[in-house]
């Protein structure tokens, strides 16, 4: 017997792993969640139907949508995450000594349910005494919130379903409030490569743009995203992302990592051509 | 009808495009050599059933094994490319107004008979007044050779069939003869992800080190090959790879490039951790 999982990355490009079993199938209020085993990739999490993480390759997501910003900033205390209900973010976000509250806003507790049995390596950044989880809509949640954090990391799913309102102007500018005034955001900014997702990815920039001065994007190479390439945003209210970079104070914590470096951070920043003319189209658009 | 083009990346792991029709397929002396034509990525060719580059994305894959060296030497005047049928190293070559020669070492002359036909946008390398093509084994070739190249690089197949001798240690000293006394050797180094791989970019980085004083290793996301993250070596008797890049002068230049930059090029060599953990394993070894 042969058993895939298969996504389309476009509507002519298809990437499989190659399953032993599948471990849950759940359909909650939100979602369809799907936990399936792979030989390649370890256990790894889908929601309707497209790959969130897998085993193997959780750590570059995770670190490099945490570091970046919590390595810059002078002194992150109070932090947010929106989505990351598999609690990646939180396991990397746990390791800073320095930050005194954890809070997670998540739509869908059956993901983190499920992620507490089936990927327990991840899901561990719950544990953390610190970590306050607030399960509601992350959209309204951020509207009530005024000058709290220092960091907000915007772990959302792709922008259709129920991650796509942490894709408009007013949830960019309700992150913008709920910052510090030396506040930093930071968010998953899908792949430069697919048309499709290049005009996601500029969308996202072009309305980040409207709320925050500084507003950079950052580079991954995620094997199990479409076409490996992922990129960050990273917007801030004062720090800039390369010049603010504590590399002393970051590597003086003497943090385990498995991707991220600060060399690494401050080239991650450098991007290909053809993708800053993607961006550079959105601030001309104006 | 469906008609699709996959590639296993690993046994686990598969990777398909689309094809709206075979263009050719042909059995060399050396491989099979195959072109389809596909909606997503345009015109692409394989080779033993590899993929070796598409019309949409070969630009990175040229553009980084090229760039680097050209923009660290200070005069390169005459390079050797060995492998690299396609071209399209030789096209990003061809750019720069102060090379006098370009050799290339291309095994196999039906690959470069096919490109032209159906690649023609990449086999154009090839009309520079300045090629010249040997049509020979690059193992055998560069054995001839006594200071006489400035760069080289290594255009090579994957590590077995007809590529597999130019993953040699034998093949790696006879290219450091071959260069002058601060020349450099660049060449495709495999993918760090997977395990299979990235043994073989461990072996070839071993070796490298075993022959040139400075062996360093950078990286590029490239969307059709295994796990998107894609390494090249840069091998020197002299320049440093990041130090020595000569910034102003690239630029004065003004060459059109859709990847590279000078900026992405000091980025290109911060790697991540665990690809840093494996190479430095190598160094260990001894």
């Amino acid at each position: 017997m042969e058993f895939w999982y298969t996504e389309k990355h476009t509507n002519d490009v298809k990437f499989s792993i190659r399953v032993d079993k599948q471990l849950a199938s759940i359909d909650s209020e939100f979602q369809r969640i799907d936990v399936f085993e792979s030989p390649a990739f370890g256990t790894f999490l889908t929601l309707d139907g497209y790959m969130m993480l897998t085993e193997k390759d959780e750590f570059i997501y995770h670190e490099m949508i945490v570091h970046p910003a919590m390595a810059v900033h002078p002194n992150p205390e109070n932090i947010l995450v929106i989505g990351g209900g598999d609690g990646g973010a939180l396991r990397e976000l746990a390791k800073y000594p320095g930050v005194k509250t954890l809070d997670i806003v998540e739509i869908d507790k059956l993901v983190v349910d499920v992620c507490k049995k089936w990927l327990p390596q991840t899901a561990c950044g719950f544990d953390d005494s610190r970590v306050r989880v607030f399960y509601q809509d992350g959209l309204k949640y951020v509207r009530s919130c005024i000058d709290k954090y220092d960091i907000i990391i915007v772990d959302s799913t792709d922008p259709f379903g129920p991650g796509e309102g942490l894709f408009t102007k007013e949830f960019y500018g309700n992150c913008f409030k709920a910052l510090k005034e030396d506040g930093i955001m930071v968010n998953q900014h899908e792949s430069p490569f697919y048309p499709k997702d290049a005009e996601a990815m500029q969308r996202a920039h072009k309305r980040i743009t409207e709320s925050f001065g500084i507003c950079r994007v950052y580079q991954a190479h995620i094997p199990t995203y479409p076409s490996g390439h992922w990129l960050f945003g990273f917007a801030s209210k004062k720090y800039h992302p390369v010049r603010d970079l504590k590399v002393r104070k970051w590597k003086a914590l003497d943090l385990k990592t498995h991707y991220y470096n600060t060399n690494l951070h401050a080239g991650s920043f450098a991007l290909p051509n053809y993708v800053e003319e993607i961006l550079r189209n959105v601030e001309s658009e104006e």
